[in-house]
């Protein structure tokens, strides 16, 4: 199985690298894909998110990072010929939210999404709460890989 | 009974219009009506949903179209005359987020709300879903009543 | 509208007589149809609650009690014309457990399944902890119709 | 990915048909595991569901009958050489009932269960609830796959 | 057991109200923090919130008005020495949403979070629908304490 | 603040241990309350729930243990002195299932239940899962106290 990981990763978190690790256990390659949001500026560029995960993920032969701007997750998916998406899931309010996302993505081309229970550890870890946390001076060492701390720090400082 | 079928519309989808052919069939009359929120632009004008949903309900007798702008939507209904709101749900998530405002309206004037389990066939269908599909050529055809497809991948095309 | 409100009200609480109260309000007929169910014996029988029932909602002109033994709602209804099911709803929790019902019904022979927030008043409110809590010398008056008082009192002692 | 999809099987239905079908299109290998539940009798005995889930399946190639009595799952999986348990999940209640038991399979042995979200179609169809339709002489053909209409309806009458 | 009661607060509403006084009933101190949102305009002042919640609350001894503003809540309540946060709670969603934020909490300093389940009379009230309900008009006595109804009406009049 | 911890506790888990402890911290004294379910043979009598208990909470100084037969909570921590009843909270689901017996008891007698989120490493733990595991030979040293593990080993082999 050919899988894909989308996501905004901004950052990438310790939570995702366990999704992502986990995903490339089961199948045969991982495709990350890297989201672009138009209508949001992010923390960091879709390249430096890429770079991150590349360093957060060196030790993983069957990953391979990507983007996705201005395009349809489907039409993605379609031409890395993956057979289906892959997302961490957290609480029955997370698939409720999901859900939507991954029918409507059947329905336009077949695409399948399968849902990993993420790790109890890591169930308050998110991007946004982590940069919300480290923006206060609080301690992230330990949510984020090591490769994304010191940038993660000196980026908020820098705001 | 007389109920109201509020929402924003924009534009109209094939879930909207399943809920409001059903409490139609159900009740002696309904009332859609097209909810301004004065802090967000839409994608289509008041006026422009409403003669969508016009045209997308023209076989249905007992539904009328009207807008609720700067008011409250128990005073729209007691101005009408309405019993009930009708609203679909999809999950208990939705629900969650529906019964503070479903209690609200009771609160002020006795106001019921009903609700209305939506068709499954159409769990993934939302005006803003549909829209990010359309937006980056995703065929939406299915999604929409007939008479919103055109103008709809029109309007997209011109932002 | 003509609407069926199932359960198995043993005995009927004044959650209950809310929600009958409300659609009676709404619809021009409600029938309370009181389920037998064959694999559990039951604190009252089908006949007691019925005549519980009967007393509690005495002044509502627009309210009828009816029985269901041995076969599916969807037949019921269609023999006594019913155009839906009413129930009550308290949590999210509950419209997942109510919803393949609603659905299965729906499949079955189209009929429609209504659902009314319960007011939060009675969020409490259950036959069988009414009966866990009046089991134990707690007290219930307020909990069950007026006439369901001394039945109920009378029957736990006995049991 | 060899995956194991565990469950009671009391017949099976198109539902579980459903998710069979895509873990076999996403996977190498899928082993349909019947789950014997010591302190229920069955309406088919462990064998009779096997063989209806034979008949149902016959035209997958990678999918494989096997039965689990007496043990834990996670036993059964490392015999067979599984990575991975497949569920279905059709709602948000669904995946908080699911969550400990998945948890619990991956402390014991590292054992991951992925999720495919149930196709809404289905949404209704459950084995309880396919069996109390039949046995009041409700239609349920299209809610089991062919193999299994005749032997339910059999079953039951003789009852 | 001295615990901070953290919230935007803006304004104070019955329900907010009820949480507190339950605290402060089951605690030894209860310091009401508000929390200044630094990416958005406030109704109110964080000074004229915590005036209101004053008089709102004056008859209570064990209650402290504070705020915090750019800075976390465990190092606020490191400063003020207390043990735990309170929140009410309302639904299951809520609890979805307040989980990553307790775990958080306890992640970083071992703070523990506890919930009360809010008052069912209150679950429509909260800050936000109780403002869209006063600025069309409607009648929000009730929904907040005496102090605030004049204030929030005279400041919703002169948006 | 005096607090209970009821329930049935058969066997008590690491899961119970890590909320008692917590509860203890937090409060001046707790109370744990085996709870006798008349209906349900239990694995361990309440006798001998109180004793491993005893024995897994040893070092802690302000925890006391009790037992609860045939009566309500209510009275037992009316009867106690306790201000308010203590739960753990693992999903929102749990929150649902808990709330209309928190509701009761405030309705009963003003008791207050105050929730604790469980700690997400313990998801998985309940007494039931433990002893569906330990029965079929899976290794639950982790799962439950030290004092509890041969105990439960030893009582499930001679069932």
């Amino acid at each position: 199985m050919l899988c894909v990981c989308p996501g905004s990763y901004d950052p990438v978190t310790v939570g995702h690298i366990d999704i992502i690790r986990r995903a490339a256990r089961l199948t045969d390659q991982v495709i990350v894909a890297v989201v672009h949001n138009p209508g949001k500026e992010g923390t960091f560029s879709i390249e430096e998110r890429v770079d991150l995960l590349s360093e957060s993920l060196a030790d993983v032969d069957n990953v391979r990072l990507d983007e996705l701007s201005n395009g349809l997750l489907t039409d993605f998916c379609r031409d890395v010929g993956a057979d289906a998406v892959v997302k961490g899931l957290r609480s029955g309010t997370d698939f409720s939210y999901e859900l939507p996302m991954a029918l409507m993505n059947r329905h336009l081309t077949g695409l399948e999404t399968i849902f990993i229970p993420g790790d109890p550890r890591y169930e308050h870890v998110s991007s946004s709460l982590v940069k919300e946390v480290a923006r206060f001076g609080g301690d992230v060492s330990g949510l984020v890989p090591g490769p994304v701390l010191d940038p993660l720090l000196h980026r908020l400082r820098s705001l």
